[in-house]
């Protein structure tokens, strides 16, 4: 047996309640291994421990896999009756029998020699407080993410002196202002509601010198140039009105250089009440060289303007839980995206969601972490990361042509078994962002453009598009990829045919459950190696098929079904770059 | 190259910061990698990603291993200039380099592709509030655990009425007292100094019906029967002018049947404010079938007189909360061990560290957990559990004759590797406790009791024995293990030869720093299979060697070093069974 591909520990991805009655169990095995059982019962079935009793436990076999790029990952859901589980594992390869404990493989005589020791796994206990549980609406949201500078300038008497004339095209840069503000984003709700978007992101809103405002002068106070408050207030008013949900962004992890604390620690050092408040080394900073750089102070990415704050202090973690609860409570948000969430304390990321859980039980509290998030979401942090592991393995896909439809399969089914099942129905899947290129200049065409799209739109999770993206906006690295929305040409219909593609997507995933769906499967019907087909499974004999054809060549397609949504396909041909979705009828 | 057998996820055991400056990067391949590179730098080196900037990393060689059954272990410790970390692997095989990232195997054409993602592992930040601390003293000190009622009765007046005559020989039963009290742990406290010992750990004293005091009555009194609260008050301050630790049992997982809060809900069903202090399905209980085995209520491990209490209830958190509040505050003890820790909510776990460390910084918090416990041992919940898993891999070594040097190594290396490093120094490592049978009656012999001691006295940890093993004192599964001290019998020096063997291990333990040290390797010099061999490696170039002889032969012994401990060693040849322990003269 190839004993170094079995893995599992009883915790994390691999083993977790899934809510109060239903534990999921997940245990990786090389492909030579051709059945599990796990061997599992009540740890104190037979009495006590420690006193003669010996343990034994029911056999049941492990049904469900999905394929790994080495490795079968084998799952199952038990419901142990008095919430606590004791198990092994027994691995059936073509000629052998292995049984696997929590320390290693034991054989049939080991497994039976008096006094030998069994090391069993053991979920002890089902708590209830413990179980990672998300905010239900999340699953059902598609997100639009906007960055106010650049959305729409619909109060031109709030403008900064310096603003520029709005851009229909060409590169921008962060040190333009164009104006776009909250009662842009107001008078827009009708837009984005018949695009079908039921949830918007903003990029930070509260008052900074710069454009992007990721470094905050005042987090209690919402930038002049956006709007006031009542204008943020009425803006989340009749967003709910819409059924369309409002996060904000919350930026905890450093301020702006005009934050009053920062400046009080800049002019009187160590004697500045606010001293604990950073990461200071050395003082009085030299700015000319690159204080960050030089580490006299820690800051975000070395930005001198980004000092970076001290989330281990208990008054930091108190200022900024009180910031998250003005927000809740002044504007009833109802999420909160935490930037560079991955550098903030645990230990403030646990005091957070506790407190703002208390205020809105549903409040989703999602972290911009791009590498595996698992620390952060076991149910006592995040509830969800922004998904770029899974946007850079679609990418990978069309940007790498020797990957096969099995690589795709085996890319998404990695993404999908990182997290528990819950945190995947809410995770912010996305493509791109105001800190990516944007997708459309990603591509080599716009066929891929929407192949990733549709992508990304049948994905377990929470998708997100940047805005533009329903016009196939292009924009290059940070900042380019904020350039300003074309309003004018948008009404002059210029657009129509992209948006309404963008339209039918949401639209689709709005109304078609299966698309939301945690279960999915690789049919792999097609020989093409670049032909991506994923099935996604209800629980009655339902399902909804995407084809994509990523190759050369023409498909011919088989069989019959209600197409839901399509491009280069007629007439039983799938053609290159083509898309097509459609219900099983079965 | 072994795909499968590589395993690296940045968290938990594989990747964490050791203190503020260092952190500890852990990875497994199979034995066919040569060698291994860490490609790593800050994350920022280049300016904020999602910008035109590339990454990359300074190349650094990973030079320690550590053997695991198929694979190796590689680890080396970094310290981040700015606390943050970016990295991949580079693995080399004999023929072939492969890099390695978070979403898999990369080959030097994908690596260079113009657009692929590089899914780099990121420790985001040493966030000092999330380091895991543990309490210094715990590593200097070994352990005697006492079961009270069965140590010394010193107080005939506070006997229990139905208190039987101490015996000194001969099986007991859970229903006889034998009337042991706090008097008479103070009274031995010198026996215990002389002994070496530093540490005791007590089960429970709160008022109970039983011999075992694992059902509390009242978790703010001390049993009638052990003595008062100045009679415990005065065995601290004896045993901490002795330089002797106190640790208390805390049984918060169930109470006893006669715990009022019980009562009550037995009494008034969901009428009564206690009703959400446990976890009951249906009322009222009917005993006489069995109540917990027909769910009626939650009970460990389905006694029907041990309820089980709801942790994840607030005002059962506050109640236990202030229960080892007091215990520190008014005894001072320096250690609280958790019963059935498992089954606490980690919620619980989390408060309770949080509190009790505001009170008593080094208090060390103790869960029994017999399994894999890496997620109680994060930092923010235990400092250290019972090392079961290590007892059961030492006597499957002496149990299962199959089992060789490697086995043995591959079986401690594996104990060694699951936590983090400071964890490992103070894990509560122990052969035997009232829950098991007694290391006496499980082993062969004499002399393999004393290989097997000599192993707990050697490794990492905090070594622990239960009272009368420096008698070598029998007994069976619980509750035969509980047998009274035979204390005419000592003092008349019948144990004199097993109390000395003891007391020089004990000893070296204390005055030996390599004991104590987490550095240890296997160097493998002998071919007979069943001889151990474990070298205690200092900075400089020092070492403790401990050689034990487990085979059917002679073994003729090379060089000469300072011998520190022995058995069945003379002239150069250990015997069967023998043991060495020397001091390396390099």
């Amino acid at each position: 047996m190839d004993f170094n591909a079995v893995y599992h520990r009883a915790n994390d991805n691999f083993c977790y309640p899934l809510d109060k009655e239903r534990l999921i169990i997940n245990i990786k095995t090389g492909y030579d291994v051709k059945y599990v059982n796990i061997v599992q019962g009540d740890p104190f079935k037979e009495g006590i421990l420690g006193g003669g009793e010996t343990w034994t436990g029911e056999i049941l076999n492990i049904p469900f896999k999905k394929r790994l790029k080495n490795q079968i990952w084998w799952t199952t859901t038990l419901e142990p009756q008095f919430k606590r589980l004791k198990y092994y594992f027994e691995l059936q390869t073509e000629d052998e029998l292995w049984y696997y404990f929590e320390d290693g493989f034991v054989s049939q005589r080991q497994l039976n020699m008096e006094g030998r020791s069994r090391q069993c796994f053991v979920f002890p206990w089902m708590n209830p407080s413990d179980i990672p549980v998300v905010p239900q609406w999340v699953n059902d949201t598609v997100w639009y993410q906007i960055f106010p500078d650049r959305f729409y300038n619909a109060d031109a008497s709030i403008n900064p002196s310096y603003v520029l004339p709005w851009r229909n095209k060409g590169k921008v840069s962060n040190e333009e202002f164009y104006g776009g503000d909250l009662q842009g984003i107001k008078e827009k709700l009708n837009y984005l509601q018949e695009l079908g978007i039921s949830g918007i992101y903003l990029t930070p809103i509260n008052e900074s010198p710069s454009s992007h405002k990721y470094d905050t002068t005042d987090y209690f106070k919402i930038d002049s140039h956006f709007g006031s408050e009542e204008t943020f207030q009425s803006l989340v008013q009749e967003a709910h009105q819409r059924n369309i949900k409002v996060m904000l962004d919350g930026v905890f992890n450093h301020c702006g250089s005009k934050f009053e604390p920062w400046l009080d620690v800049v002019e009187k050092g160590p004697d500045s009440e606010y001293w604990e408040w950073f990461l200071i080394e050395e003082w009085p900073f030299d700015f000319s060289k690159g204080a960050a750089r030089n580490k006299q102070y820690y800051s975000f990415a070395f930005c001198d303007q980004m000092p970076k704050l001290n989330t281990n202090n208990p008054k930091v973690r108190d200022y900024f839980i009180q910031v998250c609860e003005t927000w809740i409570k002044k504007y009833d948000v109802d999420g909160i995206r935490l930037d560079v969430a991955n550098e903030l304390s645990h230990t403030f990321c646990k005091e957070l969601r506790k407190e703002l859980k208390k205020i809105k039980p549903d409040v989703y509290i999602l972290g911009e972490i791009w590498h595996d998030a698992m620390p952060w979401l076991r149910g006592d942090e995040f509830d969800g990361v922004m998904n770029y592991p899974l946007a850079e393995s679609i990418k990978d896909f069309w940007i790498d042509k020797s990957l096969s439809k099995e690589d795709f399969e085996f890319m998404i089914n990695r993404c999908y078994t990182g997290y528990m099942q819950q945190t995947n129905d809410v995770l912010f899947n996305l493509l791109d962002s105001h800190d990516t290129k944007r997708l459309r200049s990603e591509v080599h065409s716009i066929d891929e453009f929407y192949q990733q799209l549709a992508t990304l739109f049948i994905m377990p999770g929470s998708p997100c598009i940047f805005y533009g993206t329903e016009i196939a906006m292009e924009g290059g690295h940070d900042p380019d990829c904020r350039r300003c929305m074309p309003w004018e040409e948008i009404e002059q219909g210029i657009y129509d045919e992209s948006i309404e593609i963008l339209k039918q997507l949401i639209c689709l995933r709005q109304q078609e459950p299966l698309l939301k769906s945690r279960n999915f499967h690789f049919p792999n019907f097609y020989e093409n190696p670049r032909v991506i087909e994923i099935s996604k499974l209800g629980w009655i004999d339902n399902a909804v098929d995407i084809i994509m054809n990523c190759s050369e060549e023409e498909i011919s397609i088989e069989e019959e079904g209600e197409i839901l949504f399509h491009r280069h396909f007629s007439e039983g041909i799938l053609g290159k770059n083509g898309i097509l979705i459609r219900k099983d009828i079965r």
